[in-house]
Parts: structure tokens; sequence; C-alpha cells
């Protein structure tokens, strides 16, 4: 009769980790009337029965990642966790009995054990080559042994407490404190796995720990880790808190991209929904302004019309808010947060839930028909810890057939996995990459290619300057590639404007990048009544003391349609350069502009794409392709046009055009022509930027772009060849 | 009442050309009862009431393909088309008026021409720059012609046969005998375009002529046509008959390939109903064992999962049999035939019929649901006009999860689109090409790519011998890359057994492609319970009298994951050679093979790869990729995997598996490495060829094919390393 959720109410008893009692009370009563709650709930079961049915293995650790014994680790603590939860939900002793046996085994070798005999990590661990899977371990553990808790006695209770779980908390926390006290994903994980043990132990020594890191007597201040990051954060804080005060901005967003936040969000959301439960007094979902549940929404609009997550930093393409992880996150996002009816949306294409009360609230709100969609329109989401160390600004066109979504980077470094990519940016359309950020070069978790780690190529390669959409200046990276310079630094905002949805302008300032020359980029989606799908002005504004060479790279897809320049081509292609990115990039063409407006068209996946940009009859255009001193093949074999060109005051004028497509099955190119005929510069200054686009209509538009005045409120009058424009705000389009 | 088709009677009256009015007053009966068929209709209206409001145009003639002349004059036959059967089923005269009035400008224009001012034909037309267009003006414009006919005033019938129709189909035919009176697809839509304003107009030596060409008076047997095809076929028949006896195997294979089949069948099929409703007396679905319709069984098992042609010869990757010639030529070989229910499957995925009988028939029965599955299984496809040319091979593997397509070539050479590709093949997974046969080097349609037309590129890539997955020697193409001397010879078939599912075997000889060499192709499709995709032998056996160097290349796509031998990569690329395709292809790396059996590894579309061949220590491996010399970009970057071995007497034996997949949400691989260890060669001779394949489980297959003895029957005996092998029929397998 009481369909009503019943209040929840603080309990000594267990579980009250993540699931808790009245959560199984409830899941109980709704149990067989909520679709993909029982869905999920059925194939955790089939998983375990398999499990169990199989038996227990818990082999001494030898293996790196991808080995017998990590793998046979982690499938462990998998199974633990569901099992634990299976035990709760359906009341079946056998997997109770499966956790209790698996954990006496881990307890009996537990103390046995060194460090991982692998050398490989600067933090090894018990089980695993690195404390970070350990964490992992621990994570998933605790809420399998928070589920049995209550059915074991005191004794086994306190011999596993003793044992296994206090000195594993110890380990990973006071014995390992460069890496339990970073401020890195990493740590976030260590963070929670001895929070969560805390809080299932009821050890507040451990809570305590987790949430404000160790000791600073315990850490060597001076000390780096071994990739690149320090061990201390700027303001000495550390634990839990710390990697929520300082590596997210107000906005949500996580400074080292929405790869590594999709990875953390799971640590972050589960901790949070554990302290929620049993320390509800820290307000931990209000803390920071709510920034746990701006995360998930932060982490949802940086993903392409697939789910997919734009690759800004070191990220794997391909990853999506399909990953469990953010199964989990979004469920308890939905739960604590303000249930709202378009995380249900997400959720329904997920097609899981996470089995405890916010996994049960999403089942039933998609049963019950709650879901709205959730469109993903222009943001900017600033980084910093403060939100004033730049941001990612996204421009989005949606309309009932295409998407398209232009991503600009003006951020901080991002840490240890930041890439020198300074006013970068990439350009998608239905999910589908037009101009490409390359991402990461890893292939992870194949085991081929260097043990699934980051391969060497990421560093000469992905995280190079000349690998993104950016000016690079003399084949030299921002901030010369050196870590220390880049993360003292970051860009700043000049105008995010998207009130106009036909004409939507962002823009930012890097000063820092290269001394002595400041480099300004505005880029602008603007959508004509008369055209089908929206174009981007790209403007890129270069001031400096001196003369130097500046290069220009669009990483485009697919078939050269037109090259629009007298591209001469080699009959033997020799590298770019030497280095800094330049050695990897075949140079399969090159030639003079010759012209003050040069056309560049290419066919991908079916559609025609132009770029038009204002050239000076003497820059040189390159045609290049990625796979130069490759010798393990781990690049991609991917194209870029590039504009090369000597100044010392510039100004790159481009618009990129989708304006086409091919249909192999009737034969018909539609749109194979741009609608764009030339791009000129009309005005370029310290105060102003003018371009102008003449349509194949016979029409002209005109843009301008204040550049030292990002005022709404400003009134501007530039007279440009004896035409006067007058506007307010930033910029003027006519 | 009558829910039974009335009975076809023959009637003098129009329409009885396509629509007849019998079909007319059984569709009027079905009418809004038959949706795929009501929304064909509602369709077509909408198109027409749209082209009638805006107006007649019947320009000058002028441009050339893509241009506005030319597209507005293919406008106007799809339009007149249309119009004339709305008129015929809806019954409003504006159609028929329409129709009239374009006709009446036609008239009045035609006689004021010459040939087409474009001189890039060498049969250029009226009112385009090529006699193939004009055909197609005049096959769609009879049927209209034929909706109008008794509507019309008889003075103006008789206006318009003199004036327009009748001088038409001579031009077409008598003043055009080298286009007219080939054996080739463009004179198939001559032949029938004068065959069906023959019928329309009651003119029976149009008809005449259609079906067995022009008096060989008028033609110089001599003369060769532009693009290499001779203009009298071996026997010296012309006309529609001739063209379905010569390029026709009796199995249905066009030997042009697939692509160029698909255009011809709407002229084929459309004439065949023409003559079967006016001249059943001819019994043309019966004609040559009913060629006809196996021709479009054919057609259809020469796709892959997606419906898209095998790119065999000329063809545009990506067409398929949802193409609106497939439409009609499927719905006339359902009524007409047996009414195959699989057939009706195709017509529901194509969601579009044609307008007439045929049409209603196929609409009808899939509203009653009769379809059943077209299930693509392995066949063998006979070449030449009686079926002992050499064949097309494709064996298959479908479960319900994977279908592999494995498609082998040993045909004659397939007139002017035929490519020097002996005994070449590819390989499909799921629609998805694992190895892949070039197509042509063309962009149907894209101006800016040589106008839409052949690009240079097809005779210097894409006809090549390297441009194809089979063996060349000396780097010299088959027959040299002589048209004359390709043309004179085929490939012979030897074995095609595919009585056993799990090791589906075809195997065929190329004696002539190099003079003093014989090349022997074996190809076998393996599946083995334990392994859960088929894997694929190949066997290569070359037997020469001297040494050459042969070349093996594999056309993979995707990203190297282990290349398996010591690469050297080098700091500048070269091409690979100076001429026959060579010149196309970069040498990104070479090595020694230096091992007995080298496996390479490939990452495609998520998907692992692995090629384990049988090496000599001293075999140069190639990898290598597409680009070189190719000034206007019209190749496609695609990247080769080839074995290079200087030898006399050799086998290639190489085993090609699909073993894996990625996902990149769990960032799991599995299956990442192959489940074949070594391959090795056990034995060869003129008598047999053997090889073994070592499976990571530590069992041994061994493979043993017969030279020379395609017996079913016979028995062998052969010793190899101290063990006796001992079967029954063509080959062993255990
Ligand atoms: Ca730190
Ligand atoms: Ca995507
Ligand atoms: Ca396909
Ligand atoms: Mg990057
Ligand atoms: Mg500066
Ligand atoms: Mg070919
Ligand atoms: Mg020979």
């Amino acid at each position: 009769s009481s369909k009503k959720k019943s209040p929840e109410v603080i309990s000594d008893s267990h579980p009250n980790l993540i699931l808790t009692q009245n959560a199984v009370s409830d899941i109980k009563k709704e149990l067989g009337n909520v679709p993909i709650f029982d869905a999920t709930l059925s194939k955790a079961k089939e998983e375990i029965d398999k499990a169990i049915a199989k038996g227990i293995d818990v082999p001494i650790p030898k293996d790196m990642a991808g080995g017998y014994t990590h793998t046979q680790h982690k499938a462990n603590y998998s199974n633990m966790q569901k099992a634990g939860v299976l035990f709760q939900i359906l009341g079946d002793e056998k997997y109770a009995v499966y956790v209790r046996d698996m954990l006496l085994q881990y307890a009996e070798m537990y103390p046995t054990l060194g460090r991982h005999p692998q050398p490989r990590s600067y933090a090894r661990g018990k089980f695993f080559w690195q404390c970070l899977n350990d964490s992992n371990w621990l994570v998933y553990t605790s809420q399998a042994y928070d589920c049995i808790y209550d059915w074991l006695p005191k004794e086994q209770t306190d011999y596993l407490n003793k044992t296994l779980f206090r000195p594993y908390a110890d380990f990973l926390s006071i014995e390992t404190p460069q890496y339990f006290n970073r401020v890195h994903n990493h740590s976030t994980w260590g963070n929670v796995a001895v929070g969560l043990i805390g809080l299932v132990m009821d050890d507040d020594e451990l809570v305590q720990r987790a949430l404000y890191g160790l000791s600073k007597d315990d850490v060597d201040l001076t000390k780096k880790d071994n990739d690149g990051g320090f061990i201390y954060d700027k303001d000495g804080k550390a634990g839990f808190l710390a990697n929520l005060d300082q590596p997210f901005s107000p906005d949500g967003f996580y400074t080292e991209g929405p790869y590594y936040q999709r990875y953390a969000m799971y640590p972050f959301m589960i901790f949070a929904e554990a302290l929620q439960n049993k320390k509800p007094e820290l307000k931990i979902f209000e803390y920071k302004d709510g920034v746990l549940l701006k995360a998930m929404d932060a982490l949802l609009n940086l993903t392409d019309a697939d789910g997919e997550f734009f690759p800004l930093n070191d990220c794997q393409k391909g990853m999506s808010y399909y990953t469990t992880s953010l199964v989990s996150a979004l469920n308890i996002a939905y739960y604590y947060g303000n249930q709202k009816p378009e995380l249900l949306s997400v959720a329904k294409a997920q097609n899981k839930v996470q089995l405890d009360a916010s996994g049960l609230a999403v089942a039933m709100g998609i049963r019950d028909e709650k879901a709205k969609p959730f469109v993903k329109t222009s943001i900017e989401l600033s980084d910093g810890a403060n939100g004033d160390e730049g941001a990612v600004g996204i421009l989005r066109y949606n309309d009932s057939l295409n998407t398209m979504a232009l991503v600009m980077k003006y951020t901080g470094q991002g840490l240890s996995h930041g890439h020198y990519d300074k006013l970068s940016f990439s350009l998608y359309e239905n999910g589908e990459e037009i101009l490409q950020d390359y991402g990461l070069s890893r292939y992870v978790n194949v085991e081929q290619k260097n043990g699934g780690g980051y391969l060497k190529e990421n560093k000469t390669w992905a995280k190079q300057t000349i690998a993104h959409n950016t000016i690079i200046q003399d084949e030299v990276p921002h901030f010369n590639g050196d870590f220390a310079t880049g993360s003292k630094n970051h860009s700043e905002k000049y105008i995010y404007d998207v009130s106009n949805a036909k004409v939507q302008v962002m823009s930012a300032k890097e000063n820092n990048a290269y001394s002595g020359t400041d480099l300004h980029r505005t880029m602008v989606m603007i959508k004509e009544e008369a055209l089908e799908k929206p174009f981007v002005i790209d403007m890129f504004r270069v001031n400096s003391d001196k003369t130097h060479q500046f290069d220009l790279p669009y990483y485009y897809f697919g078939q050269i349609i037109a090259e629009g320049f007298e591209a001469k081509t080699p009959s033997s292609l020799s590298a770019l350069g030497s280095k800094n990115g330049y050695q990897h990039l075949w140079k399969e063409a090159s030639g003079k502009s010759n012209t003050e407006s040069l056309q560049f068209t290419w066919l991908n996946n079916r559609k025609f794409y132009g770029l038009t940009t204002a050239t000076k009859t003497d820059d040189t255009i390159l045609l290049a392709r990625l796979g130069a001193n490759d010798p393990k093949f781990n690049l991609r074999n991917d194209p870029a046009f590039i504009i090369r060109r000597n100044a010392k005051e510039t100004i790159f004028a481009t618009v990129i055009e989708p304006h086409g497509n091919y249909n192999p099955v009737t034969e018909k190119a539609d749109g194979a022509y741009s609608e764009i005929k030339e791009v000129k510069v009309l005005f370029n200054s310290e105060k102003y930027s003018a371009l102008s686009i003449d349509l194949k209509s016979e029409e002209q538009r005109v843009f301008i772009i204040s550049n030292d005045n990002a005022s709404d409120k400003a009134s501007h009058i530039l007279e440009v060849n004896g035409h006067t424009y007058q506007w307010k705000g930033t910029h003027y389009y006519n």
C-alpha cells in the first residue's frame, strides 16, 4: 500500500554506505516493476552466479596491466561488489559466503605481501602494479564489505579490519604519500578508498585523512611526481576536498579534461553518496556551491552528439557517457540533486542503473515517463578553482537534422594530462569530427602497444602544439613545451556571447605561450537563413615584437576535392621538421597561395566541406600527413591543411563551411561547391579586426570584432574603404 | 468483389507498354490499400505537381554532364515518365497536358539540332553530349508517350512520330552505328530506346532493329570504340538479344561487373516487360534459359551485407540495390518470374515500387506479409556467354551475429570496364571491407573531379594488377596491361566446393596472365567450433620457367597493432616503382621476414585482424600507402601489406583471421591476439600443396589440396614428414 518512498533514516546498522537498509526495503517493494533496474539486477545475478560456479581465485600478485593476476584481481573486486548487493536485495546467503570467503583469502595473503614486484610505477601497490588499481579494489570492496558486515560474526569483522582493511588503508595513504596527497584523479581514488573503508569500519581517523589528506609532516614538499605533476597542491591542501576545490572550476569543469573527469566521477560521486548517507551534516552535495552536481552537467555537455567526450588533453576517442562509472555518477546526481528529468533521458540511453536507491529512483522515473530530452546548447565552462583561469567554450547549433558543435580551448594547462594547445579548437557535425583534436597517443589495454600504456608518441606528438588546430610560432610549442611554465599560465576569456543564436561569438587571448607575442582568436558560428547549415568564422590575430614564422594547421579528414592552390607534390616525401612534433608530419604538397582568398574543399563521410581563407599572396600552403618517424606504427595517418606565414603582426581569417553531400546510390553531389566565394581581411589593428565574406548569391557579409573592449554596451564606429560601420557591443555582423 | 487479378489481355489500345490498361484497372481497385505503392504514388504526385507549377523548360542543348541544360533535359524525361503514369492512374488531364506540351517543344526543337556542341564523346547525342543520355531520354519518354497516346488526337501522334520519334530512333541507330551496335551496356540503352518507341508507334522495323541490331552493311567492322571496346561482338551479332547472349553468363553474371549490370538492368528489364506485354510470343523471360531472372538473383548475390555491390572491375563503392533502377528490375523479376517471396524482403528494404502491375504485385505481397528473408549464401557465378570463361566465387558464412563474405575473381576481362586482376579477392565482414578491392578511380558527378568523369588514375592505378590482392610478376600487370590480350583469355575454374559449411573451398588457375608462368590460387573459409568467427586460408601457387619477383599485396584498412617483422622505416619516402601502378605507392617500411611464419595484426573499426603467413626467411615485407604521384589528390591514401619473393616455383600460404574487438567505452580488448600461432608449408608440388596451422590451443590443423585432379571421387595418399594423409576428393582438412 505504501507507494511513497520511506523517509531516509540514518542508521548505524549496515549496509549504510551506498546501498542502505531503507533502500533495500524500497527496492524489494518495487522489484519486478522497474524494467531497467530489474534488467540490471538480473544481469548482475547471471554474472555472479557464473563467477560463484567458477570458484574463488586470489592469486599471488605478479603481472602488469592486462596480465593474468591483474585481470583476476580486477574481476574479484567487481564480483564482490555485485555479490554484496545481490545478498542484500535477494537475501540469498550464497552471495555473502562468496564475499566472505574471498575476503578471508585476501586477509590471509595480505600480510605476506611487499610492494608489487613490477617496478614500473612511482607508487607500487600490493595486489596491482600501481596504487591506483589497489584503490579501485578498496573502493569496490568496501561496498561489498558493508553489505555483509552485519551478517559476519564480530570476531570476523574484527579480524578483517585489523588484518586487511586498516593496514591496507594505511598502506595507500601514510605509506605512499606521494600518491595519496596529490591533486590528481589517481589520488582521488586513493582518498575515496581510504574514506569508504573508514566509513564502513566507523574509523573516523581514516575518514578525516580521506577528506583532508595526510598531515604535512609526512610529505617531502619539494618532490615531483614521475608524470610531471606536483605532489602538493598550490595552497598546500590535500585529500578529497582539495581534489574538489582545486581541479574543479565553479562551473564543474575538471582541469584534466573530460576523459579523466569521467574516470574520477565515480569515486567523487560514490564517496559523496556515502558521506551523504553517513555524514549528512557535511552537506557534501552543496560543497563549493554544488560543484559535484555541476560537474555531472558539465561532463554531459562536454560530449558530441553521440555522447562521446571531446578529446581535450589526454583522451582516448570513443569514450562516452555510456561508461559504467557515469551510470553511477548520473544516478547519484539525479537522486541527490533536483531529479532533473533531462538526466533521465541520458540514463534511458545508458539502459542500466546503479543497484541502490539512486538507481531505483532513476529506473522509476524512466518507467513513469518523466524523462525529458537532454538538449546540449552553447555553453562556456570556466577553468581554475575560482573560475578565472580561462575556459572551454562550446558553440552549438541544433536543428531537426543537424547538430554542429565548435569547441575552443582557452584553459589552464590541465595538470599532467594537459596538452600545449592554447586557443585550439575542434568542430563536430552530428557526432562526427569535421576538424579534429588528435586526442592521446595510446591504445588503452591493448597489450601489443606498450602494454596498453602511454606511447612515446603521446609526448613527441599528441601533446605538441603542432598536433592541434592552433598557431605555432617558429615551430616551437607553446611555453616551449615546458610543463612548469605552462602550469603557471592560462589563456584569458575575452568574449562569450551566444545571445543571438544566428551569430554566436567566442573570443580568447593568450599572451604567455610565446614571450613577445600575443595571440587572440575569435570564433563565430553563423547561421544564415539561406544556407542549410551554419558556418564558422575563425579570426586568429597575432601580434609580435618581431617577425616570426606562424603555422596554422587544420586537421581535416577524408578526400581532397579541390586543393585551391598550385600544389607541388614532391616525388619523395620528407618530414616537415625535425622536432616538436614536426618530425611526425610528411610534407605531401606545398605551394604559394598566390591569391588573396583561397578555397580548400574536401569530402568526408559523404559530406562536402570548404575552408575559405584570406591569404597573403606569399603565404605557403602545406598539405601534410601524420606518420613520419613512427617506427612502431603508433600514429594514425591523418591529414592536415597548414597555412604558413612570416609576419610580425597579422590575422588569419578563415571560414569553414559544411556545404553539401554525396549520395553514392543516386550518385548525386548536392552542394559540392561552397556557398562562399571569397574571404578578405578588411581591417586589422589593436582595436578592431574586420573581414568580409562574399557569398555565391552575390551578397556580402562583414564581421567586425572589437579587440580591446569586451563590453556589450560600448558603441563603436569604424570606417573601412569609405564605408562607415556603426554598432553597439563587442561585434558587428551584417 | 473481384479480389483475383484480372487476366492479362493483349490490347492494341494504349497504354500497353509498361503500364497496361489492365494494370491501371487493377491499381485503381487497390489504391489506398497498398502502403508502399500508395506512398510511391503520392511522392511522384508531389514531385510532378511541383514540376508542373514550375513550368516547362526545354533549353537548347549546350552543357556537359552536371551543367544546366544537361540536368534540365534529364529532369524532363523523368518528369514526363511520372506524369504519364499519374495521368493513367489518377485520371487528371493536367498530367497529360504537361507531357504533351513538353513533347511539342521537343518536336519543335528537334529538327533544328545538329549533334551536341560538346565534342567529348565518340557518339555525340542531340539533347546530351553523348547518345547514352539521349537513349535514357527516349527510354523514359516512350513510356510517357504511351500513357497519353490514345488521349492525343491522331494528327498529333502522327506529327510527333514523324517529326520527333522516328527520326530520333534513326539517329540513335542508323546514324550512330558505332554506338548502337556494340555489345556494351551503353548500346543496350540505345537498343531499348529504339525498341520501346518502336513498340509505342507499332513500328516493327524499329523493334526488329532493336532486337537484332543494324544490318551489317552499315558498319565498319574494323573500327574500335574510343574506350577500347570492340564495335561488333565476336559472333557478329548485335542488338538487344546479342547483349543478352554475349555479356551474360548462363548464371546471369554480367561480364562488365555488378556496377554496370546494375545500370543495364533497367533497360534490360523494362524492354523485357514491354516485349512480354506486346509480343508475348517472344517469351523473352525464358530467353537463354531465363537469363534475365537469373541476372536479378546474381546481382543481389553480388552485394555485401548492406546491399552494396562488390566493386569488381570499374565500380563506385557505395552503389547498392537501393538504386531506383533496381527497384524496377526487381519488381519486374518478381512479377514475371515466380513471385519469389525472398525478393519481397529486398523490395521492402527498398521501400518503393514501380508504378505498374509489377510494383502493385510487390506492394500487395509485402502488405500480405508474404516476404521471406533473402539469405545470401555461398555461390559461384560463371562468366562467359556459355559459362565457360571462369567465374566469380563467393564463400559466405552467416550466423546470428556475423556475416563473412570472401569474393574471388577468376573471370574473363569484362569488356572495357575490366581490371587486370586475375585471381584477386576481397573479404567482407558484416558489410565492411576487411581486405578491399579498390574499385574505380572516379567521383561520379562530382564536377571538380574531371567533370565527374573517369580520372587518369583509373588507368594508372585502379585497373592495374598491383591495385589488387593478387600476384604481380616483375612489377608488370597481367597480360602486360594489354586489353586485346586480356580479352582473349580468362581464368579457369578448378574447384568450387561448399558442400561442407565448415570447410568451403574455391580454387582457380590462371595460365595466361604471364607467359611461362602458371598461377593457381586456392581460398578456403574454415569455421572451427572453438573460434567465434571463420578464418580464411589463402594458398597462392606460382610455377614459372624461370625466376621472377612476385609481389602479393593485401589491402587492409586501419591501424597496425603489430607488424610482425623488423620493419625499417625510412626517413624520407619514395615510390615503390615508376610505372604500372607502383608509382602511386609510397614505401613506408620494409624488412626481411627473417622467419618461417610471420604475423601481421591490425585494428579497424574497433575489430582486430591477423594475417599469418608462411614466409621464406629472405622474403621482403613491404608496407605501402597509396598517394604517390597524385598531383590532383585523386587517390585514397589506403595502406597495403605486401609479401615480395624471388622464386621460380613457390607457394604463398596465408591465413587471415578476424579475431577480436575493442570497446572504447569499457576499454576492453577482447581477442587482441590471433588464435593462430604459425602457418607453415608442409608440401608443395604439381600434385599437392599442404599447409599446417598451429593454433594457440596447441592443436594443429592440416589443409591439403590436390593440384591436378578436381574430381571429388578421386582417392589420394600423401606422405609428409613421416605422416600419411589419406582422403577422398579434392582436399583434406583436419
Ligand atoms: Ca599535486
Ligand atoms: Ca562521435
Ligand atoms: Ca558495405
Ligand atoms: Mg590535444
Ligand atoms: Mg606574450
Ligand atoms: Mg578492381
Ligand atoms: Mg602461362
